[in-house]
């Protein structure tokens, strides 16, 4: 999408050096707009876990292309195999809830253990990667723009107002996003759509992240509090939530940053339709129960204690917002039961959140 | 409670100058402890304006000292009656929410309007009001103390863990808090409680202020991200949820701080009780239908998009969270439905949230 008016990715190959990939460090925004080179494994590592990069499919292309620096320092020997396994176990431990970081690695280490020419093979296997979460991506937003269309026409000439959490924009895939990706066809398409961001404590994703993008692209929107969509809902102000995922289960519960549980709790309580955005890399067709099976990622307190953003004087700065000597508690994700979803919204199509009707869409997990 | 040792209240006349009245300007808190001279009705109305103080019981108290300000300007002369009515209408309009503003106004207005001698009965007046709501906190903790004493007694030697939202505590009161009353008399009674903060954006009361007081009298609390209480009570880590209100209806519908009404919901679809502490003057005998009848307040979207907090040079600044050019909606507070409170803890005991059982304890309002 673009930034400044110029089309990006938020991960490439370097133009005219093969063993650079480029990433936008996100950490900056919406404040600065930084392009970052990763030059090995360990520092793709880096950028995972730091969150320089982040959101589920994103995280899941950082990783490809991880192995495919991985395989520019092992070489194509035949012991390398072990080396590169090495890595991606490393890879896959940067961060616990996002599925698709081990589903990226193991089809990478599938595609090269039996090859000659394991470089050439990892660079295309990443870039396919990529290019799949992108068709993914725009598959979704056309699936999306008929659910927003259909409300549209129910009121005619007034805005559609949507709701997020978090960032499953075009900045936490690799173009379009998986819960953004119907806005951006709604708003292209010419319908009166009109965006409420949470602004997603701890990390603000949706402040820095979601308004900066939506921002780019002209989409109207209002950052809020995390608070406040329950009362939009209760007086009419939304109509339709989409979110994001980290992992859905094949029976429909829907790991997603923190909070989410509690915005889809409003809108089924207001008779609001909540749906989840995915492409198929976010399923974990190994469990049932989401609750109990997905790992909750805990990160340091200090998420909560501060925060960082622009001063007066242009500087970046991080401020302490809680006593010195409170502790805070920091987990990254909730799970959203499949009872309070209404539906998932993939590169397939529109299904309801249980097994029945996801594997309707996606049959060879049966 | 104890600040650095020492007790305070929130506000008090000056001891040796009786012109003035003194507060803590919770604005500086965590950061810094600054006690604010009050010496005019004006000074008043901006301090409740802007949130120097806050908090309804307080904002109440504060009115109360306003007018008692108000008399020292207008004399004791029977035209200055309607200066007094002026000054009153004027301290209603500074914030929409509370209804104890009004309330303590009227009292004092009530009080004011046939006597001789204005000034002492007004200095009187204020006193009266601040006392009793210290009375009756203090009878709010503990009959508060007697449901955390049920709980604690179904699990012998574990954490008794409770949630609050905001700062329903003595610095939103005029001693011991509502919500927080409980969580004190239970501490002091050797009961083994630890506290959920919710940080409370945008204003973040919860990380400043409650986790500030909790600290200051030892009481074991972590902070937490607005979203994180649904997860929370999900895991079995929540046994109780106390919240305060601004402004609760005789039906039992509770305004309170924006995203009081997701927790609610949280509570109530895993089954955690959620009760609402208030002393009486935040109960609203006039209306029924919280949802419609309440006005809520909008702020200003700089609230949203800035917050401040302490630099690693120690200065106190603010920093922008949002891209310059998105804009942020900022309403202040929620209505939770009586449905989904399980009671209210009021000086005189604890109530279902129905007329029925509100009227019980307070039949003077049948």
């Amino acid at each position: 999408m673009k930034v400044s008016g110029t089309p990006y990715r938020t991960i490439w190959l370097h133009p005219t050096n093969s063993k650079c990939v480029q990433i936008i460090d996100q950490r900056a925004l919406p404040h600065r707009f930084i392009i970052e080179d990763l030059r090995t494994v360990q520092e793709t590592a880096v950028a995972i876990k730091d969150m320089h990069v982040r959101g589920a499919p994103l995280i899941g292309a950082t990783a490809a292309w991880g192995m495919y620096l991985a395989c520019l320092e092992v070489g194509d020997s035949r012991s390398a195999l072990d080396e590169l396994r090495a890595h991606g176990d490393y890879l896959k431990k940067t961060r616990p809830t996002a599925v698709n970081l081990a589903w990226a690695v193991d089809r990478m280490l599938q595609v090269l253990e039996n090859t000659p020419d394991r470089i050439a093979l990892a660079r295309q296997e990443a870039e396919m990667i990529c290019d799949e979460e992108v068709r993914f991506s725009r598959m979704i937003g056309e699936h999306g723009l008929s659910l927003i269309k259909e409300i549209a026409a129910r009121k005619p000439g007034k805005t559609v107002n949507i709701l997020t959490h978090c960032n499953a924009g075009w900045l936490a895939c690799v173009d379009y996003g998986t819960a953004t990706a119907p806005f951006y066809a709604a708003h292209h398409a010419g319908l009166n759509i009109h965006v409420w961001v949470d602004e997603t404590r701890p990390r603000n994703q949706g402040a820095s992240l979601t308004a900066w993008e939506l921002g780019q692209e002209g989409v109207p929107h209002s950052v809020i509090a995390d608070n406040t969509g329950g009362h939009l809902m209760q007086h009419g102000m939304v109509d339709l939530v989409i979110t994001g995922t980290d992992r859905t289960t094949r029976t429909g519960d829907v790991a997603n940053k923190i909070g989410t549980y509690l915005k889809a709790l409003a809108a089924h309580d207001n008779g609001i339709p909540f749906y989840v955005a995915l492409t198929s890399s976010a399923f974990d067709w190994k469990i049932r129960d989401g609750l109990r099976e997905i790992p909750i990622e805990t990160r340091t307190p200090d998420e909560v204690r501060k925060i960082q953003g622009l001063c007066e004087d242009g500087q970046i700065r991080e401020v302490l917002l809680t006593p010195e000597k409170s502790s805070a508690v920091n987990y990254g994700f909730d799970v959203t039961p499949a009872r309070l979803v209404t539906g998932l919204i993939t590169e397939r199509g529109v299904c309801r959140a249980d097994e029945s009707d996801i594997l309707r869409l996606f049959p060879e997990n049966k």
